[in-house]
């Protein structure tokens, strides 16, 4: 194991983490508010830790080989979310190590689960690091889900790998050619954004915030009330407009941009189906119920579905009090997620693409064993080593679902909110069904150990369980 | 499509249900129960379109081909489940059409689903009656679980394919060689289980009625209160004993009891360690909760496992007042299953441990993508088709769950209740999770809609979902 292929990005990441931290120093300045000192002195310490890492292991640049990637995007993903913490653990918050831990890591992994009550008092420093966890952490997602998951075969994704040598070597497609893009994009779909939110009428410090939250499909906001404080409608559109643009796969909107053909349509049209189906769903079975304007009550539906199925978490009313229904359809909505290559989490529309294409060629199969059918995915026959990964992944999702519910119950959660609990930290949602950790709730009261699950969950959902399982095996540590 | 092939074994099937009703008939007739005339006019009638059917078919013998297979399972099962509902409509009961019907599928499925109350009340000749349609029902699933479904290579099954000519014509072993030995078995079985009960104090006409529903994994009893209504921990024991011996292989027990060589031994351990470690944690988190003697409530907490997994669905207490664990438990094990070959239904121990290996073979090649390695079953490693038809089945019973339960929730039933129904529907159990469908509760109140989408998700069970969807397909109709 080449350790030090480990520890060179991770120092640098560090680093740049430790410089986004000057935003919330210089809000808590502005505001006279003292936690100025916490942020300057943790990014003190951690650009410290970040260059004595880069120090250490200096010299010839290391390749990152396939058990090398494995273990970065796992030791990644904690230390970033220990570090996201630092700050929140030191502040004037009082928040114990557990629940700093807790609300890092669902910012950076754009879950939005939060232990917070009272965000509305809370100063600005605090919640412009809790939406740049979100916009950092979105951002990395994208990268990891364009370049290193393809190129590790986690889950089927080997479909978007990237082009690449494909020596046992170097496994991954180049993607510096694409970083700068990658990052203009997210910048400018950041700036489009809060620019919207304002015209909407929101201040410029929610709209920077949600404008974070909104672009990495994060859901954190700077309100208990979520989106449920902005009335009209004009804002709930724009924020399913930049919801959706970035839950399709970024690279599809480079190429569009520039004007190139653009394949990996068919992921994009399934959701825009689910949304639609769900939304009308939901529009109908509440049209006749609630006293509300239809185009009102409309917008309200879109946006809970997009809210969800993006893996964002917003919430504006709380829609666990519309039926039996509602509550049923937003818990498997919670399961899907959006495209890979965006900020979202999730199942995947292209699983389910691949899923529904497979069970079809197998229900044919069964009529006509000796027929050559193969599944097909944007118009190409797909191969079985993608499919095995897609079921495989499916399986696993539902395993980890299921298992991390029990513990939950365990440990005394009852069993809507261990289970929806479960779902919402795998699939990096947000929100929860029932009243505690549902859309008006928090996660505050959740027991500590539950914390920490919860926490681990939302890495695994991040490192699509696969690779996290990966290094937990004895052969991953035992051969060379 | 030779229909001939798919109406002749209905017919004679049907004369042989038709004379099953001697028995219930006979019942009301000591009883002096007017019920007799409707079992023997409902024996006569179905006796005679039975017969007529053999007759309009008869002539040359037909194979039964792939096509015409998968149409007779289909056809086979709405049939007798509409033969068995009809003397349960016609009775002193007063049931409305949808009730018997709910209550011959729920029977013939050996779910254990009912819809009746005050069972204690109930003439002899219904109560012989249900518990003669799950009887019945079980040794049924047994001969198509061993004969037909690996033949028609559905969710892994050719795995336990009988020794087959393998032509396009006849896909199937021979089943006559065994069919006498299955037969003996399962009346011994019966046999031993009554003399057991009778033993523990039971009266003949109890035993008689819990033994064919425990040898058949059904779960209809004779009383509201189920196994509530016996003292002491000698009947739980008979009746977990059997309960384990109906759901471990049939040809399995019969190879062993003619001293031969038998494999197909792995499910058996997986399902009594799943047993172990499910009875275990549930008698250790009611260990000091509960006022009850450490062997009673050990007694209590395996009879209960084995009742879920092994799909009986008795119930000896409201297991579902022993807080969150145990009710997450009893709902992850509604889905598991017991062995294949036998009368239980589910997703079926040899799924699981083919999924088990499969994914450690999985996060292995991850690790050393060049290394040929495959899942093993006993010991011998697995081909890529069974392991296939294994993960569809597993998606489409996530799926069918899902979906189903969905549509419960469309019909105004508690988010729990249309869960928990779908799934103690889908894999054959019995009793839900909550207080309407609890294991004290029942499917009376539940919207006839709903009943009907329950026992049409029975059948789907039974017909293992594939052999239910592959007659939905429009090329199943199409092409010859």
């Amino acid at each position: 194991m080449n350790y030090r292929a480990v520890a060179l990005p991770i120092g640098r990441l560090l680093i740049i983490i430790a410089a986004f931290m000057i935003f919330p120093a210089g809000a808590d300045l502005i505001a006279n508010n003292p936690d100025w000192i916490v942020f300057t002195v943790s990014a003190l310490i951690l650009g410290t830790v970040g260059t004595l890492t880069n120090v250490a292991f200096s010299g010839l640049p290391a390749d990152l080989r396939r058990r090398e990637a494995f273990l970065f995007v796992n030791i990644a993903w904690v230390t970033f979310c220990l570090a996201g913490a630092l700050p929140l653990y030191a502040s004037g918050l009082d928040l114990s190590f557990t629940d700093a831990f807790f609300e890092s890591a669902s910012g950076l992994t754009t879950t939005g689960s939060t232990i917070l009550t009272g965000l509305d008092q809370l100063p600005p420093g605090i919640l412009l690091w809790r939406s740049l966890l979100q916009w950092i952490g979105g951002i990395g997602i994208v990268v990891i889900g364009i370049w290193l998951l393809p190129g590790l075969r986690v889950g089927g994704s080997q479909l978007f790998a990237l082009e690449s040598s494909e020596t046992a070597n170097k496994p991954y497609g180049r993607i510096e050619p694409f970083l700068v893009r990658l990052l203009t994009l997210y910048g400018a779909l950041t700036a489009a954004c809060t620019l919207l939110y304002i015209l909407c009428g929101m201040s410029l410090f929610q709209a920077i915030n949600h404008a974070l939250t909104t672009v990495s499909t994060g859901g954190y906001s700077t309100s208990d009330s979520s989106f449920g404080q902005f009335g009209g409608t004009a804002v709930y559109w724009v924020s399913i407009v930049f919801m959706l643009a970035s839950s399709v796969p970024f690279l599809f909107l480079i190429r569009k941009i520039e004007g190139k053909p653009a394949d990996d349509r068919q992921q994009i049209v399934m959701l825009l189906g689910v949304v639609g189906f769900a939304s009308f769903a939901i529009f109908l079975s509440q049209r006749w119920v609630q006293h509300d304007t239809p185009f009102h009550l409309f917008t309200v539906s879109v946006f809970h579905v997009v809210s969800v199925i993006t893996t964002t978490g917003y919430a504006a009313a709380d829609y666990l009090e519309w039926g039996a229904l509602v509550i049923s359809l937003f818990f498997l909505l919670t399961f899907f997620g959006a495209c890979s290559g965006s900020t979202s989490g999730g199942f995947k529309m292209f699983r389910l693409v691949l899923l529904l294409s497979y069970i079809r060629v197998l229900l044919r199969r069964m009529v006509h064993p000796h027929r050559v059918l193969a599944p097909h995915y944007d118009g190409r026959p797909i191969g079985s080593a993608v499919i095995e990964g897609v079921l495989v992944f499916a399986i696993l999702y539902a395993g980890t679902f299921a298992l991390f519910g029990l513990a939950y119950a365990c440990l005394g959660m009852d069993i809507l909110t261990a289970f929806s609990g479960s779902i919402t930290a795998l699939a990096n949602v947000g929100p929860g069904v029932g009243a505690i950790i549902g859309p008006s709730g928090t996660f505050q009261t959740v027991p500590d150990a539950a914390k920490w699950l919860l926490a681990a969950e939302m890495i695994l959902g991040r490192l699509e369980i696969i690779a996290g399982l990966v290094v937990m095996t004895p052969d991953f540590w035992t051969e060379a």
